[in-house]
């Protein structure tokens, strides 16, 4: 199957997925607390998860699955196709706000990325796209930002990090045009696709990450650990994503 | 003139400016930066204010007005009738985003809150509403959001204040369920109004918060210095807004 073809099949997945969300929220959310009280995972997370997953295992049993919820949390290693699936990426935002959450997917081969999809829900624009493909909202192609240098645009934070200066990260938030905190990475690298912000710095997980990746890569944004070492998609790690010229001021 | 129909005036004016800025905006951006280089005006603030200001003095010559930009920045006093205009508030994110910014009025007498203006432009919704009127976004009326204490809820930021600690606050936002940041005053009252923060820490100029503090008052949200003393419309304050129960916890 074509990388195209197999985007299309997916994009319906995830408008489907999107449904399910819309038709769920409208009930009571169960909402519980994973690591830490501000940790969540609702009915909705699992139900959005158990629906992609049953669609992948169905069409492509080989390939394999690493996903936030219900124990598909980790892998071995990144051999294979691997499906990397966040079913609400936001779940505080989701819960709190109604809003400002995706649904996010990355397909990866042998750990190189090959597609990503973020489903803002709430707005009903689809981002996706991958090598070769260009990148869309929906149906309609987007046209690359500019790239531009470390101080001339708006960065995305993680508020923990800025409080404890991880990294000096706070140099970078006062130099620049400014700090935003959306809380929700895949909306984060939706401001990135749309030239609204130029980086981003958090402490994220492989499906966290695996997405939007893949999606901003073909922009020409660079993406590694915190620490410049590459993305080791197990367990969490501190990102940095930025347009090239942003991130090769801040990197050096 | 009731303030029923004052409001409905005043509605009119912004609905205008709101036309104005986005004709202005599909022109060339006259860009330039006033006390520091993230601290922007453009010709769109300065011709939006225009446009309110002589609606003002036409309709209301005897009224007093505090503005941003312009030499309209400082009263003597807020006795009569004073008019609070941010012609765009959030100009970084105007400039750098063309979305998440908002035209604001507030509306005092002798220093109390009679009528708040939020107009969201790009998203085409204007909070406005006032003592005994209620709270509108366009035509529909608000239900108050419910009174959550200071942990259960997501708390808006600046980010400055949250990286040097001020008043520690980062034990406000740690203990929080999250820490956001949009970048506009006007937006961030916008999201207590809607129930999707809870309070509001940052550094503000009068015309910031006069607009959102009517109409988050009229829901049972507290707001004073961050000191805890009354808010006093002359120059830059540090300013906290909360639901009653997260006020009463966090400034005890």
């Amino acid at each position: 199957m074509t990388s195209s073809l197999l985007a299309q099949k997916v994009k319906i997945w995830i408008y489907e997925a999107g449904e399910l969300v819309q038709e769920l929220e409208k009930g009571q959310l169960q909402v519980s607390s994973k690591s830490s009280r501000s940790d969540l995972v609702t009915n909705v997370d699992q139900e959005v998860q158990r629906f992609l997953v049953a669609k992948i295992e169905n069409e492509f049993s080989e390939d394999k699955i690493l996903a936030e919820e219900d124990g598909k949390s980790s892998l071995a290693d990144m051999s294979g196709r691997v499906w990397l699936i966040d079913p609400i990426d936001g779940t505080i935002n989701f819960v709190f706000q109604r809003e400002n959450f995706a649904i996010m997917i990355g397909v990866y081969e042998d750990g190189i990325g090959k597609l990503g999809f973020i489903y803002d829900v709430m707005r009903g624009e689809l981002y996706w796209g991958g090598a070769g493909l260009g990148i869309f909202c929906n149906e309609k192609k987007l046209e690359s930002p500019k790239n531009l240098g470390a101080k001339d645009g708006l960065w995305s934070v993680n508020a923990g990090m800025y409080a404890q200066n991880i990294n000096n990260i706070q140099a970078i938030g006062e130099s620049s045009m400014g700090v935003r905190m959306i809380g929700s990475a895949g909306l984060e690298f939706i401001s990135m696709l749309r030239g609204k912000t130029i980086g981003y710095i958090s402490n994220l997980c492989p499906w966290d990450y695996a997405p939007g990746v893949v999606l901003i890569k073909e922009f020409g944004f660079k993406a590694s650990g915190l620490d410049g070492l590459a993305l080791v998609f197990d367990g969490q790690q501190r990102f940095i994503a930025a347009t090239a010229q942003a991130y090769n001021e801040v990197m050096k």
